[in-house]
Protein backbone atom coordinates (compact mmCIF):
# COMPACT_ATOMS: atom_id res chain seq x y z
CA UNK A 1 0.00 0.00 0.00
CA UNK A 2 1.34 3.79 -0.91
CA UNK A 3 0.51 6.97 0.41
CA UNK A 4 -0.81 9.77 -1.68
CA UNK A 5 0.07 13.29 -0.92
CA UNK A 6 -2.30 15.91 -1.48
CA UNK A 7 -1.28 19.84 -0.41
CA UNK A 8 -3.67 22.37 -0.11
CA UNK A 9 -2.55 25.91 -0.09
CA UNK A 10 -3.61 29.52 0.32
CA UNK A 11 -2.30 31.75 -2.69
CA UNK A 12 1.07 32.91 -2.39
CA UNK A 13 1.83 30.31 0.74
CA UNK A 14 4.24 28.24 -1.73
CA UNK A 15 2.68 25.52 -1.55
CA UNK A 16 3.24 24.66 -5.19
CA UNK A 17 7.33 24.71 -4.74
CA UNK A 18 7.08 23.21 -1.05
CA UNK A 19 5.42 20.34 -2.91
CA UNK A 20 8.11 20.06 -5.90
CA UNK A 21 10.58 19.90 -3.08
CA UNK A 22 9.14 17.17 -1.34
CA UNK A 23 8.74 15.31 -4.48
CA UNK A 24 12.76 15.71 -5.05
CA UNK A 25 13.40 14.48 -1.50
CA UNK A 26 10.55 11.16 -2.00
CA UNK A 27 11.59 10.83 -5.73
CA UNK A 28 8.11 10.18 -6.13
CA UNK A 29 6.23 12.89 -9.23
CA UNK A 30 3.74 15.99 -8.20
CA UNK A 31 0.87 16.75 -10.49
CA UNK A 32 -0.15 20.47 -10.51
CA UNK A 33 0.07 22.08 -13.86
CA UNK A 34 0.70 18.87 -15.52
CA UNK A 35 -2.23 17.70 -14.34
CA UNK A 36 -4.07 20.38 -15.81
CA UNK A 37 -2.50 19.61 -19.44
CA UNK A 38 -3.42 15.77 -19.19
CA UNK A 39 -7.04 17.34 -17.90
CA UNK A 40 -7.13 20.17 -20.73
CA UNK A 41 -6.11 17.22 -23.43
CA UNK A 42 -8.71 14.74 -22.49
CA UNK A 43 -11.32 17.71 -22.45
CA UNK A 44 -10.11 18.64 -25.85
CA UNK A 45 -10.74 22.25 -24.45
CA UNK A 46 -7.65 24.59 -24.93
CA UNK A 47 -5.15 24.79 -21.11
CA UNK A 48 -5.44 28.35 -21.16
CA UNK A 49 -9.53 27.94 -20.54
CA UNK A 50 -8.96 25.20 -18.39
CA UNK A 51 -6.34 27.01 -16.33
CA UNK A 52 -8.78 29.68 -15.94
CA UNK A 53 -11.83 27.09 -14.95
CA UNK A 54 -10.07 24.83 -12.72
CA UNK A 55 -9.44 28.14 -10.56
CA UNK A 56 -13.06 28.62 -9.95
CA UNK A 57 -13.57 31.30 -12.04
CA UNK A 58 -16.89 31.67 -13.73
CA UNK A 59 -17.98 31.76 -17.67
CA UNK A 60 -21.36 33.31 -18.93
CA UNK A 61 -24.19 31.64 -18.55
CA UNK A 62 -24.38 31.90 -22.58
CA UNK A 63 -20.88 29.69 -23.32
CA UNK A 64 -21.67 27.33 -20.21
CA UNK A 65 -24.74 26.58 -22.22
CA UNK A 66 -23.24 26.39 -25.62
CA UNK A 67 -20.43 23.74 -23.91
CA UNK A 68 -22.60 22.06 -22.00
CA UNK A 69 -22.88 19.00 -24.42
CA UNK A 70 -19.56 18.03 -24.35
CA UNK A 71 -18.67 14.55 -23.49
CA UNK A 72 -21.90 12.72 -22.74
CA UNK A 73 -22.45 15.25 -19.90
CA UNK A 74 -26.19 16.66 -21.75
CA UNK A 75 -27.17 18.23 -18.03
CA UNK A 76 -23.79 19.32 -16.60
CA UNK A 77 -22.70 22.78 -16.81
CA UNK A 78 -19.29 23.56 -18.07
CA UNK A 79 -17.97 23.88 -14.35
CA UNK A 80 -19.75 20.15 -13.38
CA UNK A 81 -17.99 19.21 -16.68
CA UNK A 82 -14.22 20.03 -16.13
CA UNK A 83 -14.74 18.51 -12.38
CA UNK A 84 -15.71 15.44 -13.63
CA UNK A 85 -12.75 15.34 -16.13
CA UNK A 86 -10.66 16.53 -13.24
CA UNK A 87 -11.70 13.91 -10.88
CA UNK A 88 -11.17 11.41 -13.65
CA UNK A 89 -7.80 12.37 -14.45
CA UNK A 90 -6.86 12.66 -10.59
CA UNK A 91 -8.32 8.86 -9.58
CA UNK A 92 -5.96 7.70 -12.74
CA UNK A 93 -2.74 9.30 -11.79
CA UNK A 94 -3.48 8.16 -7.97
CA UNK A 95 -3.94 4.52 -9.33
CA UNK A 96 -0.33 4.77 -10.74
CA UNK A 97 1.80 5.13 -7.65
CA UNK A 98 2.76 7.60 -5.22
CA UNK A 99 2.87 10.82 -6.09
CA UNK A 100 1.70 14.26 -4.83
CA UNK A 101 -1.22 16.24 -6.17
CA UNK A 102 -1.71 20.09 -5.92
CA UNK A 103 -4.77 21.72 -5.39
CA UNK A 104 -8.16 20.97 -7.41
CA UNK A 105 -9.97 19.13 -4.25
CA UNK A 106 -7.36 15.99 -4.69
CA UNK A 107 -7.65 15.49 -0.76
CA UNK A 108 -11.21 15.22 -1.38
CA UNK A 109 -11.63 13.46 -4.31
CA UNK A 110 -9.27 10.74 -2.81
CA UNK A 111 -10.82 10.38 0.38
CA UNK A 112 -11.59 6.92 1.39
CA UNK A 113 -10.27 5.53 -2.10
CA UNK A 114 -6.24 6.02 -1.64
CA UNK A 115 -4.50 6.36 1.86
CA UNK A 116 -3.45 9.89 1.46
CA UNK A 117 -1.49 12.40 3.61
CA UNK A 118 -3.36 15.41 3.55
CA UNK A 119 -1.38 18.74 3.63
CA UNK A 120 -2.54 22.11 4.11
CA UNK A 121 0.03 25.22 3.75
CA UNK A 122 -0.79 28.62 4.53
CA UNK A 123 0.89 31.75 5.86
CA UNK A 124 -0.16 35.00 7.48
CA UNK A 125 -0.89 37.77 4.32
CA UNK A 126 2.37 40.37 5.34
CA UNK A 127 4.65 36.93 3.92
CA UNK A 128 2.34 35.86 0.86
CA UNK A 129 2.22 39.32 0.00
CA UNK A 130 6.12 40.10 0.40
CA UNK A 131 6.65 36.32 -1.83
CA UNK A 132 4.27 37.08 -4.56
CA UNK A 133 5.94 40.84 -5.15
CA UNK A 134 9.37 39.14 -5.08
CA UNK A 135 9.02 35.54 -6.55
CA UNK A 136 5.98 35.69 -9.16
CA UNK A 137 6.59 36.68 -12.62
CA UNK A 138 3.09 38.54 -12.77
CA UNK A 139 1.93 41.96 -13.53
CA UNK A 140 -1.06 43.20 -12.66
CA UNK A 141 -2.86 46.19 -11.17
CA UNK A 142 -4.65 45.25 -8.51
CA UNK A 143 -3.24 45.65 -5.17
CA UNK A 144 -1.50 42.60 -3.73
CA UNK A 145 -3.78 42.58 -0.45
CA UNK A 146 -6.89 42.48 -2.97
CA UNK A 147 -5.55 39.58 -5.33
CA UNK A 148 -4.48 37.33 -2.68
CA UNK A 149 -8.25 37.40 -0.91
CA UNK A 150 -9.85 37.16 -4.81
CA UNK A 151 -7.20 34.13 -5.32
CA UNK A 152 -8.56 32.74 -1.64
CA UNK A 153 -11.89 33.32 -2.15
CA UNK A 154 -11.67 31.71 -5.62
CA UNK A 155 -10.28 29.03 -4.14
CA UNK A 156 -11.86 28.47 -0.95
CA UNK A 157 -15.27 28.30 -2.97
CA UNK A 158 -13.83 26.08 -5.63
CA UNK A 159 -13.88 23.82 -2.76
CA UNK A 160 -16.30 24.26 -0.79
CA UNK A 161 -18.59 23.93 -3.45
CA UNK A 162 -17.52 20.75 -5.11
CA UNK A 163 -17.03 18.99 -1.36
CA UNK A 164 -19.25 19.74 0.83
CA UNK A 165 -16.66 20.91 3.17
CA UNK A 166 -14.91 23.99 4.21
CA UNK A 167 -11.58 24.75 2.82
CA UNK A 168 -8.72 25.37 5.49
CA UNK A 169 -10.55 23.77 8.40
CA UNK A 170 -7.75 21.52 10.45
CA UNK A 171 -9.83 18.51 10.37
CA UNK A 172 -10.02 18.00 6.66
CA UNK A 173 -6.10 17.51 6.60
CA UNK A 174 -3.47 15.81 8.65
CA UNK A 175 -0.85 18.58 8.78
CA UNK A 176 -1.58 22.37 8.54
CA UNK A 177 1.85 24.25 8.32
CA UNK A 178 2.54 28.05 8.35
CA UNK A 179 5.08 28.19 5.73
CA UNK A 180 5.83 31.96 6.89
CA UNK A 181 6.81 31.04 10.42
CA UNK A 182 8.35 27.52 9.60
CA UNK A 183 9.98 27.80 6.61
CA UNK A 184 10.15 26.15 3.29
CA UNK A 185 12.36 23.95 4.58
CA UNK A 186 11.51 22.70 7.75
CA UNK A 187 7.46 22.57 5.81
CA UNK A 188 9.54 20.08 3.36
CA UNK A 189 11.01 17.74 6.39
CA UNK A 190 8.19 17.20 8.36
CA UNK A 191 5.78 16.15 5.12
CA UNK A 192 8.56 13.75 4.15
CA UNK A 193 8.60 13.24 7.83
CA UNK A 194 4.62 12.65 8.00
CA UNK A 195 4.76 10.88 4.41
CA UNK A 196 7.47 8.61 6.49
CA UNK A 197 4.94 6.51 8.84
CA UNK B 1 15.58 35.05 22.06
CA UNK B 2 13.62 32.09 23.42
CA UNK B 3 10.64 30.63 21.99
CA UNK B 4 8.16 29.38 23.79
CA UNK B 5 5.95 26.83 22.66
CA UNK B 6 1.94 26.78 23.14
CA UNK B 7 -0.02 23.52 22.48
CA UNK B 8 -4.16 23.97 22.35
CA UNK B 9 -5.70 20.47 21.78
CA UNK B 10 -9.08 18.58 21.40
CA UNK B 11 -10.31 16.34 23.94
CA UNK B 12 -8.26 13.06 23.89
CA UNK B 13 -5.49 14.10 21.23
CA UNK B 14 -3.41 13.55 23.10
CA UNK B 15 -1.56 17.12 23.17
CA UNK B 16 -0.35 17.20 27.33
CA UNK B 17 1.28 13.65 26.49
CA UNK B 18 2.58 14.84 23.33
CA UNK B 19 3.84 18.57 25.30
CA UNK B 20 5.41 16.55 28.00
CA UNK B 21 7.49 14.57 25.39
CA UNK B 22 8.11 17.26 23.63
CA UNK B 23 9.11 18.76 27.06
CA UNK B 24 11.77 15.78 27.67
CA UNK B 25 13.28 16.03 24.48
CA UNK B 26 13.99 19.86 24.95
CA UNK B 27 14.60 19.62 28.16
CA UNK B 28 12.28 22.70 29.19
CA UNK B 29 9.30 22.54 31.39
CA UNK B 30 5.74 22.18 30.88
CA UNK B 31 3.00 23.67 32.41
CA UNK B 32 -0.37 22.03 32.74
CA UNK B 33 -1.82 21.25 36.01
CA UNK B 34 1.30 22.83 37.55
CA UNK B 35 0.13 25.68 36.22
CA UNK B 36 -3.02 25.65 37.87
CA UNK B 37 -1.77 25.07 40.97
CA UNK B 38 -0.21 28.09 40.84
CA UNK B 39 -3.39 30.49 39.58
CA UNK B 40 -4.92 28.73 42.58
CA UNK B 41 -2.34 29.68 45.13
CA UNK B 42 -2.32 33.21 44.32
CA UNK B 43 -5.81 33.52 43.84
CA UNK B 44 -6.19 32.09 47.38
CA UNK B 45 -9.18 29.46 45.96
CA UNK B 46 -9.09 25.75 45.72
CA UNK B 47 -7.29 24.02 43.02
CA UNK B 48 -10.38 22.06 42.67
CA UNK B 49 -12.29 25.00 42.12
CA UNK B 50 -9.81 26.81 39.71
CA UNK B 51 -9.67 23.53 37.92
CA UNK B 52 -13.34 23.40 36.90
CA UNK B 53 -12.98 27.31 36.11
CA UNK B 54 -10.68 27.41 34.09
CA UNK B 55 -12.19 24.30 31.90
CA UNK B 56 -14.77 27.17 31.20
CA UNK B 57 -17.63 26.06 33.43
CA UNK B 58 -19.89 28.35 34.82
CA UNK B 59 -21.16 29.22 38.46
CA UNK B 60 -24.14 30.71 39.35
CA UNK B 61 -24.27 34.26 39.22
CA UNK B 62 -24.95 34.17 42.35
CA UNK B 63 -21.77 32.50 43.23
CA UNK B 64 -19.89 35.06 40.88
CA UNK B 65 -21.29 38.39 42.76
CA UNK B 66 -20.21 36.84 45.77
CA UNK B 67 -16.78 36.37 45.28
CA UNK B 68 -16.70 38.79 42.56
CA UNK B 69 -14.98 41.61 45.10
CA UNK B 70 -11.85 39.52 45.38
CA UNK B 71 -8.57 40.82 44.71
CA UNK B 72 -9.58 44.54 44.09
CA UNK B 73 -11.04 43.57 40.53
CA UNK B 74 -14.66 44.59 42.28
CA UNK B 75 -16.15 44.79 38.92
CA UNK B 76 -15.26 41.65 37.62
CA UNK B 77 -17.42 38.43 37.85
CA UNK B 78 -15.16 35.20 39.12
CA UNK B 79 -14.50 34.11 35.16
CA UNK B 80 -12.74 37.40 34.69
CA UNK B 81 -10.85 37.34 38.10
CA UNK B 82 -9.86 34.14 37.13
CA UNK B 83 -8.73 34.60 33.84
CA UNK B 84 -6.99 38.22 35.17
CA UNK B 85 -4.95 35.69 37.40
CA UNK B 86 -4.26 32.75 35.15
CA UNK B 87 -3.11 35.71 32.00
CA UNK B 88 -0.85 36.93 35.34
CA UNK B 89 0.69 33.44 36.28
CA UNK B 90 1.02 32.52 31.85
CA UNK B 91 3.00 35.83 31.52
CA UNK B 92 5.00 35.14 34.18
CA UNK B 93 6.06 31.64 33.66
CA UNK B 94 7.00 32.64 29.65
CA UNK B 95 9.35 35.51 31.11
CA UNK B 96 11.40 32.56 33.50
CA UNK B 97 12.61 30.87 29.91
CA UNK B 98 11.51 28.98 27.07
CA UNK B 99 9.08 26.23 28.07
CA UNK B 100 5.40 25.28 27.05
CA UNK B 101 2.01 25.58 27.92
CA UNK B 102 -0.39 23.49 27.18
CA UNK B 103 -4.28 25.35 27.06
CA UNK B 104 -5.81 28.59 28.80
CA UNK B 105 -5.45 30.63 25.44
CA UNK B 106 -1.86 31.09 26.67
CA UNK B 107 -0.76 31.37 22.38
CA UNK B 108 -3.49 34.28 22.80
CA UNK B 109 -2.08 35.44 26.10
CA UNK B 110 1.41 35.50 24.95
CA UNK B 111 1.02 37.04 20.89
CA UNK B 112 3.33 39.75 20.29
CA UNK B 113 4.80 39.88 23.48
CA UNK B 114 7.04 36.45 23.20
CA UNK B 115 8.55 34.33 20.25
CA UNK B 116 6.31 31.70 20.20
CA UNK B 117 5.50 28.60 18.79
CA UNK B 118 2.13 27.79 18.70
CA UNK B 119 0.36 24.40 17.89
CA UNK B 120 -2.80 22.86 17.74
CA UNK B 121 -3.38 18.84 18.00
CA UNK B 122 -6.69 17.09 16.94
CA UNK B 123 -7.78 14.19 16.18
CA UNK B 124 -11.15 12.23 14.03
CA UNK B 125 -13.77 11.51 16.98
CA UNK B 126 -13.30 8.02 16.65
CA UNK B 127 -9.72 8.05 17.56
CA UNK B 128 -10.23 9.93 20.43
CA UNK B 129 -12.87 8.23 21.70
CA UNK B 130 -10.61 5.23 21.16
CA UNK B 131 -7.63 6.70 23.21
CA UNK B 132 -10.12 8.17 26.48
CA UNK B 133 -11.54 5.14 26.87
CA UNK B 134 -8.55 3.39 27.06
CA UNK B 135 -6.12 5.58 28.80
CA UNK B 136 -7.76 7.95 31.14
CA UNK B 137 -8.61 6.84 34.61
CA UNK B 138 -12.12 8.71 34.82
CA UNK B 139 -15.28 7.55 35.40
CA UNK B 140 -17.99 9.12 33.82
CA UNK B 141 -22.13 7.92 32.83
CA UNK B 142 -21.83 10.11 29.73
CA UNK B 143 -21.67 8.47 26.31
CA UNK B 144 -18.02 9.21 24.95
CA UNK B 145 -18.94 11.22 22.03
CA UNK B 146 -20.99 13.46 24.09
CA UNK B 147 -18.06 14.04 26.39
CA UNK B 148 -16.10 14.73 23.87
CA UNK B 149 -17.98 17.35 21.81
CA UNK B 150 -18.98 18.63 25.64
CA UNK B 151 -15.29 19.42 26.33
CA UNK B 152 -14.47 20.83 22.77
CA UNK B 153 -17.31 22.96 23.20
CA UNK B 154 -15.88 24.65 26.43
CA UNK B 155 -12.90 24.93 25.38
CA UNK B 156 -14.25 26.63 22.46
CA UNK B 157 -16.53 28.72 24.37
CA UNK B 158 -13.56 29.75 26.47
CA UNK B 159 -10.87 30.53 24.14
CA UNK B 160 -13.36 32.65 21.67
CA UNK B 161 -14.91 34.38 24.77
CA UNK B 162 -10.95 35.06 25.98
CA UNK B 163 -9.61 36.06 22.57
CA UNK B 164 -12.25 37.39 20.08
CA UNK B 165 -10.72 34.88 17.90
CA UNK B 166 -12.12 30.90 16.75
CA UNK B 167 -10.62 27.96 18.49
CA UNK B 168 -8.80 25.65 15.97
CA UNK B 169 -8.35 27.12 13.38
CA UNK B 170 -5.04 26.63 11.21
CA UNK B 171 -4.17 31.14 11.12
CA UNK B 172 -4.21 31.01 14.47
CA UNK B 173 -0.95 28.50 15.17
CA UNK B 174 2.08 27.74 13.14
CA UNK B 175 1.54 23.63 13.09
CA UNK B 176 -1.82 21.82 13.24
CA UNK B 177 -0.77 18.67 13.60
CA UNK B 178 -3.57 15.19 13.80
CA UNK B 179 -2.42 13.18 16.30
CA UNK B 180 -4.51 10.18 15.55
CA UNK B 181 -2.71 9.82 11.89
CA UNK B 182 0.61 10.96 12.20
CA UNK B 183 0.96 9.05 15.52
CA UNK B 184 2.65 10.82 18.85
CA UNK B 185 6.20 9.92 17.88
CA UNK B 186 5.91 11.70 14.81
CA UNK B 187 3.93 14.95 16.23
CA UNK B 188 6.96 15.20 18.97
CA UNK B 189 9.47 14.95 16.32
CA UNK B 190 7.50 17.59 13.95
CA UNK B 191 7.43 20.45 17.05
CA UNK B 192 11.18 19.82 18.05
CA UNK B 193 11.85 19.67 14.38
CA UNK B 194 9.69 23.46 14.41
CA UNK B 195 11.47 24.65 17.68
CA UNK B 196 14.75 24.39 16.72
CA UNK B 197 14.06 27.32 13.64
Amino acid sequence: MYTIITISREFGSGGRTIAKKVAEALNIPVYDNELLTQIAKESGMSETFVERKADGTSLSNLVARSLSGLGGYAQLTVEDYLWQMQRKVILELASKGPCIIVGRCADYILKDKFDCLRVFIYADEEKRAQRILHEYDEKDDMPIEKRIKEKDKRRSAFYNYHTDMVWGMPHNYHMCLDSGKLGFKKCVEMICNGYTM
